[in-house]
């Protein structure tokens, strides 16, 4: 009988639906050494959160967020709040010696994300663990981008280009969310999907970012209200307008530390486009490229084919050989959106009973946000910037690439490419 | 309080694990007017049984179907079992008063799908349900098609070209499973996937195909046997050979009652394409073309345009207004084969608690399976054949024709434009 | 001193200009053993020929081809004129002791065909060369493609499907040109673009088609008569109307003689498809695929490839090493379709020197004009129809079979190979 | 009787080849007011010179340019030689009173582009026309982007994103060619493709870069030397080596003056990417994107459009609308590379026969200068760099904005949207 793994969640909207349905599918598709329960869900608002445990298929409603991670009966804490919120839920989570799966960003400053990075070192000496939330890399395709980097199919990397291009408020006459507003965002377009390139960028490459140049900007900086605030759906307007204090778009030029070039753009203007995470690699043996609109699809170029034969393969990531995908569908049936969120909460729950730290850990979350943060300097001060290394977490970096870096790869790889089918 | 219907699903392999994702998900992101309840799965092998329903999430296990099908605690019976078996339990069930969600194609002979249907139009008088599944018609890029269609975005159709292309057996080596032998599988690629491409186009121009000449060919006539049959999934490979008894590939020409002229093409012979069921429609004012493929997009060409910037338009079928997608994520975030199986539990369960019948009906399975039969007999006699018409179900046809279909069309159309997300 | 080959050519509207070129450009880009000179155009209108000479840099104009066909001064009679036509002047010529190249088709009937072709058996044994134009072999992509196929890349051929896709009557007050009148054009999307998907077909499998099944539909019955006559840009439209009496759209399915099942299809009628001519090939080890709307790319699936990164590569077809490319420009800068017949105009002059029968032949072009005659008689049976084969041909094929098409291989193989630019 | 206009052409590889069949092609397709006569090939080597003229149809070989450009009967100077040489030439043809069009870059420093920036203007006032090369500005899907800017269809620009990805020297083995020696080449990627998207996106947005920040980085920086060196060509390779003093590829930030974000990179490192001229333009009312490798391709989303139905259309640039495409083949009958040049040799003609100044102008060329110049001081100091302004060019510019701008615009306007397709 596998024992149980009960999970509370804090936050029930976008992010809570998707961490949901991950909790609800993985099970039913992976072998998974514990069984997750939903067991808590955790809101502000009484009426609110019990229709949302309702809904999503939560056993209880709470809305003490404290209470709930001091539970007993709590294994886990997956943090789907607001930004603003997540250093002190899981600094109390952890210090309460749950589990912490926490969303991107990991916190919108790097104090704070310095903090949850010391509490999770602590954690971790009694086993508990701490992830945080890229979905993205478990994208099979991401996933098979650096698998090929990784064994050295694009040779040494010279270009990384990244972009992640959507257009939900290049209408000036869309409302002022949260998202819009630096004090419960942290961020705009750098921070929300900026980070996710930056992680995809580094996770591809197997390598970080060392300094930086960008530049940022906001073009329209005056909004109608919403009459109400819900996240991406807040949709009555109000006659009062409010002033947009978080970027519109960020861009930046970015030197990795093995030598690769990158330029990044994260923008909400770019009509037409979605959701389009971009990402192409070139090395000196091949290149790699991904749009996240097509996300089912890699497109590869092996430079050592023959020249009249060579030429980028698309290749459809749903073959049973792909990363996670022996547990879905036949060849050709494709994934969706989800899909990523349910292999975060399968690699989760592997490293949890494995007793080996989650890649991306709040160390990862933490180099990202100093990317980041460095980026923001640099469009201040106009200048290329170096992302600022921490003793702290390099000193744990360093415990993990001797002993757990080993581990975590296994993790990551038996995830990914072993992850057999349920009973079949 | 929100009634139950409780479902007893017969058959537990791929179909059957689409179908219990479908059932449990369905009532996670839309509103239903009953919930499913995932109360019994029937097997064979007690202990494959046990072990399915444990995997898949369903309360009970059995293995007589016929028990299954009277049981007083059963709402709803869902056949994902072998097509040989299709007619015998549907007829059982809607005869104990079950509706019935049956997978496609509704039976292997004409003759048995006529009796399905004589069964369901009886079942029907006392408000019993009977569907057919074909999901392909409820991703909603197909659905969109078939609106732009149906609002007459592309004016008189000339052409549909659609080709339903996969690779799995191209191997001389792949071994002969079940579906490879006409007794079980009652056809090859044209009942298998050719069904689906004819359904898709008949759905996509709310038209019937009224003649039909086409040919059928098995490259690989004698395969390995192989040590275990299980669907897809045989691979271990026995020394001995058998016969292969269906068709490898099926092509055909078609004419429309309306007018148009269609070109079907259905094989597992077309290497590298995995899931490749395309359709391309044009008509005197536009064209839409799909690859599944790449199944969040739709190509749309607006005949109206001026010249000058007038272009097939890569629509991302992932708004709020397109056909099922607003109960699912924001702009972008793409779905997966699944969740047309979800789409389909929804249809199913809004139109029994409408009291309507569902889409595709018996009839239409019928219909379709005549469509196959004339393609068969076509391929005997090297020329052109209709499709036969049959009295009874052109009897139901023209009360569905008069009433049904107003309701239907509603219902269709409700699921798929008005479905709001749950509780957001 | 390079000799010269004098051209005279008949007719000087759309055709005529793309040969002009042809004749202009291709000793420039390419190493020939006879320089080409564009000695006489020959039209019926004298102003107009006069005025087409000078602006297609003809030295002289003339309107009585008997004439020209037999000046002394002459080498090769290249005939542009329309298909009604091509009989005549094509036996005048080669009786002449021309070197004649003959648009496609060939004629407007089998008998006017097997004509021809008697004729360049005759005129052979002279050492007289005959060619019929399918310009689209010689796209770099599509030769490549054969290429593929003849190195045995692909395997086993078990499909072809082939489309022409052309939008430019589908609005039903289009005039009432000449190509819409069967006694001038012969036939109309069958003949006109079909052929070129049949010979394409043909071309890239190195397979000839034996049995066809047919429909043909002409959806726009009546036109507005146009003013005046002038190919595809008669635009002045009267107030009458008159009957089209060719096919707008045909479709039929083939056998090949090696076993490939084919699906055609060519149609004026595919809104929003310009030149949409496509085909996709799959083997047993692989698959090619190509759109002349991005004609400088072949799509090829290589079967071999592990499964974990397999995919249609993109081939770029601008390398050196691709047929025809190396005499221009360096890779990634894309040919148009003017090149293809620069390419004719090579692989022409190349077999006139080297003393070998072009490809395609006459005889080729008759056999062509077979499966578009077979087509028509199975439209009209509703049945399978095998394409008919002739003795006099059959024997002329038998001779290129074991010698000459040793020869045309070579010469086909040197022209689009080794091909070296000019003067580099 | 179209009066003559003799042209002296300086320089015989690449460029050369292609303005020649610029020249030659031209009045072939296009009325023109001036009848091109390619009447002097200036080269250095005589033999080759020799060999070069009777290959590309040159009247006459020469050695002299100082000679050249002083012969009364020459009328333009066509310079194609390496940039380490436009300056003298050009100067001294504009003093010579010839027209004068120049192969971009302009000059290998600013100062020697502002010399002849003066001294076109110099001579434009005794009505002698200089023009700077800039190609990709006529390939027609740019021009209607252009186009589509200029009319609004985009609204405010807020992003352009322009890449020109190449790989032809990613094998560390490939020689050192003059391309990869500074003195000669003035500058690597940056200079020889950089500037190329440079000016596309500058065309295209109808604006002018104030400020970048880039980065620039030599992958290889050491290379064995050709034995021989012949532009692209050089491939016998010696066993000695020789420092690379160019760059490989460069990236860089900027801002346009009307506000835009631009990301730009120039790379001859991209593995798979052949000649991928990219770019992407988003506005808050729409965006266009262009890929060379697809030249008669540009995408367009028209954000007016229904959500339900709006997406990237994919233009097929083939229409007789479209800019200079009356000129040749029906829609769908695709254009390649040396088209680009053709239509540059038709603008050019008709600016010399109209008395109006051709774009881009020299003043055009050296303001292009100076962003490539920010660019590599803002690499230098690893900080943003304002684009410097010039008084000289800047009043000249005044001129053109409130006069010329508007001819200039009449004949771009002209030769792209009327161009009649000559005698049809």
């Amino acid at each position: 009988m596998t024992p149980e793994l009960r999970i509370a969640m804090i936050g029930h909207e976008f992010m809570g639906s998707a961490h949901s349905q991950a909790w609800r599918v993985a099970p039913r598709f992976f072998d998974l050494p514990l069984r997750p329960v939903m067991a808590v869900l955790c809101g502000r608002d009484p009426g609110r959160t019990r229709a949302a445990a309702d809904r999503l298929g939560w056993a209880e409603a709470a809305t003490d967020w404290r209470a709930v991670v001091e539970r007993d009966d709590v294994d886990v804490v997956d943090i789907c709040a607001p930004g603003d919120t997540h250093a002190e839920i899981a600094v109390a989570a952890l210090a309460a010696g749950k589990h912490v799966l926490c969303e991107k960003p990991l916190a919108n400053t790097v104090a704070e994300a310095e903090a949850m990075v010391a509490e999770a070192d602590r954690a971790a000496a009694s086993g508990v663990r701490a992830m945080v939330g890229f979905t993205y890399r478990r994208v099979p395709a991401l996933s098979l981008a650096r698998d090929l980097v990784a064994r050295g199919r694009l040779g040494r990397v010279h270009h990384v280009r990244a972009q992640y291009l959507q257009d939900w408020i290049v209408d000036p006459a869309a409302p002022l969310s949260w998202r819009l507003q630096k004090e419960k965002a942290g961020s705009g377009a750098l921070g929300d999907i900026g980070a996710h390139i930056v992680d995809a960028a580094q996770f591809v490459l197997g390598d970080t970012i060392a300094e930086v140049c960008g530049t940022m900007e906001t073009f329209v900086t005056e909004r109608p209200l919403a009459a109400e605030h819900s996240g991406l759906s807040g949709t009555a307007v109000s006659d009062r307008t409010g002033p947009v204090t978080v970027d519109d778009a960020a861009l930046f030029l970015a030197r990795f530390t093995g030598g690769a070039l990158g330029s990044f753009e994260a923008t909400r203007f770019a009509s037409g486009r979605k959701n389009a995470l971009r990402i192409e690699v070139n090395g000196s043996a091949g290149s790699v490229a991904f749009d996240f609109e097509d996300m089912n699809v890699l497109h590869f170029f092996d430079g050592g084919e023959d020249a009249a034969v060579a030429g980028f393969r698309r290749i459809v990531v749903t073959e049973p050989d792909h990363p996670y995908v022996g547990a879905w569908w036949p060849p050709g049936h494709v994934l969706g959106y989800e899909h990523a969120f349910t292999h975060q909460a399968v690699d989760f729950v592997r490293a949890i009973a494995a007793g080996v730290d989650p890649s991306p850990s709040f160390g990862d979350g933490l180099r990202l946000q100093r990317v980041l943060a460095a980026v923001e300097a640099s469009a201040a001060s106009r200048a290329w910037q170096a992302v600022e290394a921490s003793a702290a977490s390099g000193a744990r970096q360093a415990v993990q690439g001797s002993a757990a870096s080993g581990a975590r790869q296994a993790v990551q790889g038996s995830d990914s490419t072993s992850a057999s089918r349920v009973g079949e």
